[in-house]
């Protein structure tokens, strides 16, 4: 007969299994990529549609006349997005220890703490709480709010990429910025130099002449700020010309590292197809939901998998033929017709 | 004695034959791209002079002087113009079957149906017809008479290689544009709270300051909206700075897109013309009209089509030379100088 | 004993065949890029001076003040110049004879007439001309005169490549035109509709509203003409947005373009060095007069020239290592380490 | 018994040594890139330090209000900076002897002193101490000032990639600036023409209206100079169509450019380590202060460094895979899989 104490036991051992079980649902669903179900996909909407709401009540607050006519209408939303933000920000947190089950969940919780998504999850969310200690201004609180558009990133692979290019890039970046804040300071004070006789109000410093430099060496040319004397507009002129290569530059970096990253992409998803074919694995005509995952996890588009995919099929028929016939008629390698021996 | 039912059915068929005929010839001369004829030429710019001439009378009707001195020309030309077009919809909706007369008629005619061009064709032609119904501001049935303008998407090659491109880097495109769209909200939400005192009229409200930022990230820069205080233009130099690359990416996408697409598009022709050659199909120095049928599907120029064929006539000649001389001088596949044995 | 007879003829030869001579010497000296010596150079650098004098003389002379203080001086230079460049143009007719001699001369003479050279160098000396028959309104006079400026091609490899680069890739800059037309039309009749009511007078026609969407869609933004409704503010932004990337489309094809082009020319160059190489017809260590020939035809740089050397001098250091040792050590074609075998 | 003589001679050797010895030492310490102690990298940061110290000091001085609060403090730092960047510029003059230690000291100092580097060194002590002989105007000594900036260029990897980048392109940047020189003065004349008559205020002469051709041309677009004839906006919108493009080429060939000679650096760098594999010098897996070295000399970032290393060190798996099976199972040139003999 079962005594008072085993039944606790058991019943403590229930709950733990029914907790790891529900730690894996809610991993499943709002954390894992790999994962998909109506209610994870059903989840991900939800999340991106509270945030774009967010951002479009922030805009709308900025409006005197629409603020003050629904005053409690908002501070309802935003009671309500702070509560739903921060348990999602709790159960993330919770549920992320079963990324890695073979190692200490505060260890996997640390990792997660200190990546940058649960970084932009915390900032999402911290401005309102630290509003209760310190009153900050609420103009600029809602910046700060603003920053939950951030959040948007963790759903789209395009933009992990374009980040990861740019992270690549940085050092090009770097020495574009840089040198950029050098022409903007010798611009500014070559046109401090020669307008601030004839524009004293205009170019009275050279911190104030550099707001002329940027304006005009990044071509947005409001016109607010403008040479007159003849010797500043040739200066402008010179510094135009010289700069304007200057700003597009990071433009052209970025777009031939999207491309190289790309290309880059599709190599490693056929080369990981082609190990899971030769070691027999992997039947890719039918297994699409292996696909999928491999896909995700590399981050490629369904149409550039599907090409890859396209590419191997050829492979393999080639190879096929080679087997049955034992002579090439193509190189394997660059396709070129080869001469019968 | 042939009975008059039988002459009767004779008729039928002989109709039916002739306009089978008939649906061929209109299918060729106004729909078939692998056809070429003086008469489909001469139809092809009429439509073309039509639809420009369309456009300009859209344009001219707008300067109230010009239009109310000519209104009733104006109004010919606009009822000829929407007749000529539909005709010409109709007369395509009903010859595209010819395009796979192995399937039914409707079945072809439906997907033209739903295919970009025919939806162009269409909208170019509906605001006429809905205006009868309910009638339209004469001003926004302007603009929509301006949509009869992609009309000519349909006889540019190199547009629909654009086209193309965009189609396929759309990922990027998606990338880039949710970037600018973040940036535009931070560098309003930013600008609105540093300047909002400064200038309460001007950035009001943070969908008033994203005016400014979207003017200034696209480095358009009217002028019309400037930061004046000093941390607002230390806000806007950085914005700027930082956004400056953002907006030229989508050029440089588009341009290594280009590029790829187009050394793609040489290679998919080098490959068909290649297998024609080894199954004796074509002798490709005098076939000028099987070439073009092929250039024309694939879709490039005719200068880039005669370079891939000169590249494929040196080909050919190594390899007559080769089984001359059964031994190889140059590597056929990279074309290096080989040592010899 | 001579006949008069006789003289005269020998004296007929002489002439003639001193006039050959003379042909000779223009054309090396004015005409022939493969001739380089102290007159040719003195003769481009004062010609080029000319141009130059010429171009800052039209300058000068639309400055009022300048011009009537100095009226005999200008109208002099122009009359020494217009003289100047009518004797450059003949004796480029006449000596141009000497390119093909084995053709006869006036084909020779036709042929370069038609070229973009030639037409260049009328449009120089046409207007002058042209002034004497029927009068040109002065100011319209200068911008003719300004077209000196275009005979400066001739003198600049690196603008040659250009233009062919632009003249390669002209299918995709009529595409992005077409589009940009497009654009432009659309979105002009789109902001006519919005802003019409608001600004009448800026606004008054599709036509007037082209100049904001020309000065929008190529981020010029000068702020003349700017969208003052919201409804307008909404449309211009998304206008700028999607088109932004376009305006900047022709740069990056022609920075592809000019890429692929120069090591296009790199590789011809190096092939042919390669051929004279083989045919044992030049010691490119030490003929550097034949080299500087050979790069001038095909218009490359001192220093991309010196790179093929080098890479040319690598390769044949190891084909003698090759020849020697009768066993490659490294694959001839990519340069990788072979393993031994 | 020692000589006074002898003990003189004795203690000029001495000196001459520890002389020697203290060169080496600030040789290494300020001038030697591949030398590195906790001494060098404390001296290279305070040097930084004090050049950015020295162009905020400057920005600061031509804003009035804050210089004649703090003149004295301002002279007193431009004296230090002066006295310091003097001898910095001695010592390194001094010290560069021991670059080339077998040639004459005083042809290494020679070469050092007519580089790049030692020119920007001298324009930053040199309009100070000019400044004794012949009084410059204080606004125009600022920007000479300014010029110290340039001294950073030292220390930026990434910079002098661009730099070199910059130098190997310049023809095509020469093309496009002359491109671009001949559109502004052709548009210029253009607009001169059109828009004289309708605004002879603003353009009054062709060197007037080029203001108008190089804010328009490069997208710039102030706003302060616009045509306002319909036949002046149409010649407007055509020149800024044609040339928009041009204005961000400059920006393409970098970017392009930016990318070869990246993978030109990286191919440069495998394959020294590879030559020192072959030779056995170095085991790249643990001689990190050696990989540095190498690393430094050619001016890569150390990702991608570790890029090339990780590559080398498949690659050498892979030959040791071979030398053990004596059979190739994958192209050692392509990598591609080659089928079974």
């Amino acid at each position: 007969m079962p005594s008072i104490e085993h039944n606790y036991k058991f019943l403590f051992m229930m709950t733990k299994f029914s907790l790891r079980h529900l730690r894996r649902f809610v991993f499943n669903n709002l954390q894992n990529h790999d994962y998909e179900s109506h209610l994870s996909r059903l989840l991900n909407f939800f999340l991106i549609f509270l945030i774009i709401a967010n951002v479009l009540a922030v805009m709308l607050e900025s409006i005197d006349s629409i603020y003050f006519a629904h005053k409690k209408l908002f501070d309802l939303f935003e009671t309500v997005s702070i509560a739903l933000f921060t348990i999602e920000y709790l159960l993330r947190l919770w549920c992320v220890a079963e990324e890695h089950p073979d190692q200490p969940a505060w260890k996997t919780r640390l990792q997660w703490f200190s990546s940058g998504g649960a970084i932009i999850d915390l900032l999402a969310i911290l401005p309102a709480y630290l509003n209760f200690i310190v009153p900050i201004d609420l103009r600029f609180l809602r910046i700060l709010r603003l920053l939950r558009l951030l959040k948007l990133t963790r759903y789209f692979v395009s933009l992990q990429i374009l980040l990861a290019v740019i992270e690549r890039e940085k050092g090009s970046f770097q020495a574009v910025v840089f040198i950029l804040l050098i022409m903007i300071v010798m611009a500014a004070g070559g046109i401090y130099v020669v307008e601030n006789k004839a524009q004293p109000g205009v170019f009275s410093s050279i911190p104030e002449a550099m707001w002329w430099a940027v304006v005009t060496l990044t071509t947005v040319g409001y016109g607010d700020v403008t040479p007159v004397t003849n010797i500043g507009k040739l200066l402008g002129a010179v510094i135009t010309i010289l700069g304007v290569g200057l700003a597009a530059l990071p433009a052209g970096i970025l777009a031939t590292g999207l491309a190289n990253e790309l290309s880059l992409r599709n190599q490693k998803l056929a080369q990981e197809f082609r190990n899971l074919l030769i070691s027999n694995q992997i039947d890719y005509l039918n297994e699409t939901k292996e696909i999928e995952k491999i896909r995700k996890r590399i981050g490629l588009s369904k149409e550039q998998t599907n090409e890859v995919i396209m590419q191997l099929i050829r492979e393999k028929d080639l190879e096929e033929q080679e087997q049955q016939k034992k002579a090439f008629k193509y190189c394997p390698h660059c396709g070129e017709k080869l001469p019968e021996a």
